[in-house]
């Protein structure tokens, strides 16, 4: 069952992209795509709060569609929030609407990790399991799964809701580093349970966010970060399905993202793709990255700058087109549309034949 | 008088490397010196409002020397918030305790535009002119003046406050070119004559805050920003003191912040010096890059890390120590005193006879 579902889209430009396969067009997504700047979202978010939309079946199923309707992109993406894992585990963790998450028992000691219990995905999890198979049924592009990273989801549960600095974060990593480790493998297998269950129901790839681990010194994400990262990509190794890592400011990062276990670097607009290119290992697709911003400016900023990103792509099958960070709520989607035209219309994988010239590897598949 | 006043300091560590020159020490400063991590500092603050103490000069002036006795550091930088020198020309900017800059009036439109009127520094910033002198006549180390750059000056005249994700501001530069080139060229004369006005009173080097730059992609800088700040660095070139430019995620733009005209690029804790040199042309010296929140840790850490720092930026003379970003709240000053010892103790500019035979251009005196 898996592992068909999982085969189900091996020839989807998505999951050929996302493999470094040979394909010809170039498939684009966008994070946060389903959500606020969707007036069809809006609609629904006035008769249903955040949580209810994720915890409802039918709700979320139909809020992953949407985008997927209005824009033809190439992927699904579920819609969750990073902490949704988390509620219902012991911590107290809510979704305030205008703040975010927000953690009603910060962990800080021993004892209060204690109180996080692990997850039982099918009991825990049952309206994302049953969201996602909704999904898989009604779709006719891949569904993407949705995880948090370890770092990601301690910040919130250390400092109790969002931060700027993630100063108790890093207070507990490098004052009790036993602790901490004992805390991210925990969040590890949590994320690791809820990803592996919505692959069983038919995911066909996972994106896993490290949205906040761009805070950290390299050498601080490789000791304290990568290890519980790594752990999830390994626990996922044996499904098959192209694994996806993203973080913002993640600049100096992308290499050591990638070598936890990504089989594609998402990368935040503020680094050319030629230049992530030369951070993270041949063999490892990029995803991304134009400036979410740009969509506000004139349709020829935002035509050339799509035609930047397809450009320093350099039109080899590893790129998956996205924004470099979520959809801005402010958005027009007639201009992700157009985005969505124009990268089908304009992105083109270049064939074998011709790249291999170029001694970049183009055409030599991998996975 | 500036003449004499900038010569005053030409031998000290701390601007000798910021011009790269030969010297013995290591020079050692931290931003945010001044402020909520002294106990001194929350003494005077119990007393009075931030914006009374910045406004009052005995006050600015105090605090801006508290670090400098307490720490023992190279530089002391002039106590003042990034928008002082907008308040009052029109616009309505406030500091509000907790929130940062609100401004009464943003500035959206050429309408809007026409209320900030040119700064007259010798009125409108007397408090700070009078601020300086006192400082110069009381210190024995060099005065730091202190502006922020055009860019995220205008984040927060067109946000209207603190913003995340600067949509307003980009909107404006994506959607109105020359309204957005209008406004930018406005705040740089406004930073250009309040950084001359404290060099005039004797401030040795300035330090140039486009602390949000590192939102934009390259490009967008070198388009929208680069010639606003060259246009600060290059008013101020015949005045001969070190021009030092920061912002944080800012590690792909470090070559460009260079090439604005900064003969000192500070560095985020992010971005590891070896990488940080190889971005920064030859010429220009670096600042930082300790992660703030390490002071947070033992000290066992502590140390290992600022020996990481001095060892990444290779004993050269062009490096002047720092944090990657301003010093957190929650710092024991006590560790910050052992941070100056252990740079001041360990931090030495290798010999320009042996570097100069690893190549690496040491010891020829630039400026």
């Amino acid at each position: 069952m898996t592992a068909q579902a999982a085969a189900r889209y091996d020839d989807a430009d998505f999951i050929r992209a996302c493999r470094g396969q040979a394909h010809e067009r170039v498939p684009v997504w966008f994070m946060r795509q389903a959500g606020r700047a969707l007036p069809e979202y809006r609609a629904i978010r006035a008769e249903h709060e955040f949580e209810e939309v994720v915890r409802t079946p039918e709700l979320a199923a139909e809020v992953t569609l949407q985008p997927v309707r209005r824009y033809g992109v190439d992927a699904a993406i579920l819609f969750s929030d990073i902490v949704t894992p988390l509620q219902g585990l012991g911590v107290g963790v809510e979704i305030k609407p205008g703040v975010g998450p927000v953690v009603e028992h910060p962990v800080r000691s021993a004892a209060d990790l204690e109180r996080l219990r692990p997850l039982e995905v099918e009991e825990d999890l049952a309206f994302v399991m049953e969201t996602v198979s909704i999904l898989v049924d009604e779709l006719e592009v891949p569904l993407i799964g949705f995880g948090g990273a370890p770092f990601t989801l301690a910040s919130y549960l250390i400092e109790g809701g969002p931060s700027k600095s993630y100063t108790r974060t890093k207070q507990m990593m490098f004052a009790d580093e036993a602790l901490w480790h004992r805390l991210l493998e925990r969040l590890a297998d949590i994320t690791l349970a809820s990803l592996r269950g919505q692959v069983a129901r038919g995911a066909s790839a996972v994106q896993l966010f490290d949205s906040w681990a761009g805070a950290l010194h390299p050498d601080d994400y490789a000791r304290y970060v990568q290890p519980h990262s790594r752990r999830i990509f390994d626990g996922l190794a044996d499904l098959g399905v192209p694994r996806i890592h993203f973080g913002v400011t993640t600049g100096e990062l992308l290499g050591a993202m990638a070598e936890a276990g990504a089989d594609v670097v998402g990368v935040d607009w503020r680094v050319p793709l030629t230049t992530a290119r030369r951070r993270v290992p041949e063999g490892v697709s990029l995803q991304g990255n134009l400036e979410p911003a740009v969509a506000l400016g004139p349709w020829e900023l935002v035509e050339d700058r799509v035609r930047d990103v397809l450009r320093s792509a350099g039109g080899r099958p590893d790129h998956v087109f996205n924004l470099g960070h979520g959809v801005l709520p402010q958005t027009d989607p007639a201009v992700l549309e157009r985005v969505v035209e124009l990268v089908h219309r304009e992105g083109r994988v270049a064939p074998p034949s011709a790249t291999e010239a170029h001694g970049t590897g183009i055409g030599v598949a991998r996975g």
